[in-house]
């Protein structure tokens, strides 16, 4: 079974980066996580739809190859980032092109705050539904305080959260089983 | 008055940039209304804090300096578009920068679907929440199937929208009244 | 298939029951509809947790042996009525109560405005990832202008929204098959 | 100064209800606070409107001779309480009758999860909106495990804590102050 990750910001060093690399390694036996780069993709203008950069294209192509997928969402002014709007804006477009239809996915966040990036989580479940995927409701993840949670090689020091990290990924497998279905 | 107007999307023909334009001509004798280019902002990276593009320095300054300022917001997906949004996360970083902080604004928008933008403006307060703003409560504007509402010269062919539009004008102006107070 | 429907405020002359009564009769081939009766779920108070009133563990029973549920919510003040969210937060608790958990339901809404009820349905959505289910995505059903969409049979005139009720049902039937999948 | 309190739930020993408490000692040379009691608040039925309960209209009179209000809610299933709701919805019922509308106000939040309500205080800030209120944005509250927050006499242990709230009562008091111009 093969997912694609993604969410992470463009910096180096991202924690959200880092939580997806967990998740990827903490459910290894039960699905292979091919994590995007998304640093190439431009603002979308709509009146280049005729032409979309292949960075796009590609994509487009991975997400609709995969069985499900998973967002790890950094939190910016309280909402979903730019960038990764962006990002779904993009590969959801134009009208017809949305990968994401129909696939089941989970969502998590980290943020340096005590909320742990959850409004972005909230606003990003909004943006979901309208992609017409199916997230896995629970366990929730918010890693807050996150410059504290991971050790020097990206690991998570905290073994609840690694637990709830594997309880989603096995809810996501049995969420994809369902979605599989007709 | 000077206000800065932004929100309309990238392509030629924004119904949003129109809506924009005819809040500029509605209440040209309340405010110079300003509306900004964000063609040319890049997709926001942390790691370039210490070097943003000029741009982005320009486009802050210019907010800085305004009275208040007016936002009309495509709906992509259920949310706030990428492209904004972006440009809402690069002015507002990093920590210290934001140049909205403690100003009065107004929101509107408009799409070709029946509910007009309106679940991006939800999204958007939640934004400007953090943004430390007072943005104007009411008349709220959706603008709804938009390829219908504007004439050949961009012009809104709806009499009780372009009132509501005067009625916005004047809210806000008594908003930057007030904001300006100690 | 049988299924509960709520949502329809206290008063005589509801438009969400009206609209419930017509999701009824459009997909009665596809479901038994009963509509529950909430008049006489008092305020919630959890210090009554270990003595809960019949009318609510009676809905509760009846929740529980349905096989999904059909929500028709008005919209108040911008969200959620608290009649209908006070009822959710009486049949939810006390922990480990919730009868809703993994059942598939179907949400829409109706009022006098022209956004339908929309904003309501957001939030709801919200709540209803809490309650642990599984919400059909699309089509979205917001009935505008809800006085002038209803005959004095209280049906519905609009043939349109008659297609998408029934495009619902289905998708509710699909997805009830698939929740009761392990 | 005087303004109106409320959003404790109806149980004893609610914990919004010893936030408010504590917001009450702390800022009592800003504000004389009156907290509401809501119980006899009944379920909204809009049949009768041309005779609300006297509960209902004593509680509007007050909000309305009030300088401003503050609410502390409790989060039910990720929104506001249905209480609570339903307080807000009555108070504003029927149309022209809404006792906020142009008042400032400041929010909180306490519950015994590491999220501390903070759910429920973004819906409640739309629906503020509706009521064309004035909440102060920032300091935000969110009193997170509240079980471990107060002392046996309701007080909180928490200096950081106090410390906003005393901060979140003189931005009140100067939102209330700007308010009130004309």
């Amino acid at each position: 079974m093969k997912i694609i990750g993604f969410g992470g910001s463009l910096r180096k060093g991202s924690y959200n980066l880092m939580l997806l690399n967990e998740f990827k390694r903490i459910n290894q036996d039960l699905f292979d996580v091919e994590i995007a780069d998304i640093s190439g993709i431009p603002v979308y203008n709509q009146d280049l739809d005729s032409n979309q950069p292949e960075s796009v294209t590609l994509l487009r192509e991975r997400v609709k190859s995969s069985d499900g997928f998973v967002i790890s969402t950094p939190e910016y002014d309280f909402s979903i980032p730019g960038f990764l709007k962006n990002t779904l804006d993009y590969l959801s477009r134009p009208v017809g092109m949305n990968p994401f239809s129909g696939k089941a996915g989970a969502i998590m966040s980290t943020s340096i705050s005590m909320l742990g990036g959850s409004r972005a989580q909230y606003h990003l479940r909004q943006v979901l539904t309208y992609l017409d995927t199916r997230i896995v409701n629970k366990p929730e993840i918010f890693v807050t305080f996150a410059n504290q949670k991971f050790d020097e090689n990206g690991r998570l020091k905290d073994e609840m959260t690694t637990k709830f990290i594997r309880e989603l990924g096995e809810k996501l497998r049995s969420e994809i089983n369902k979605s599989s279905l007709t």
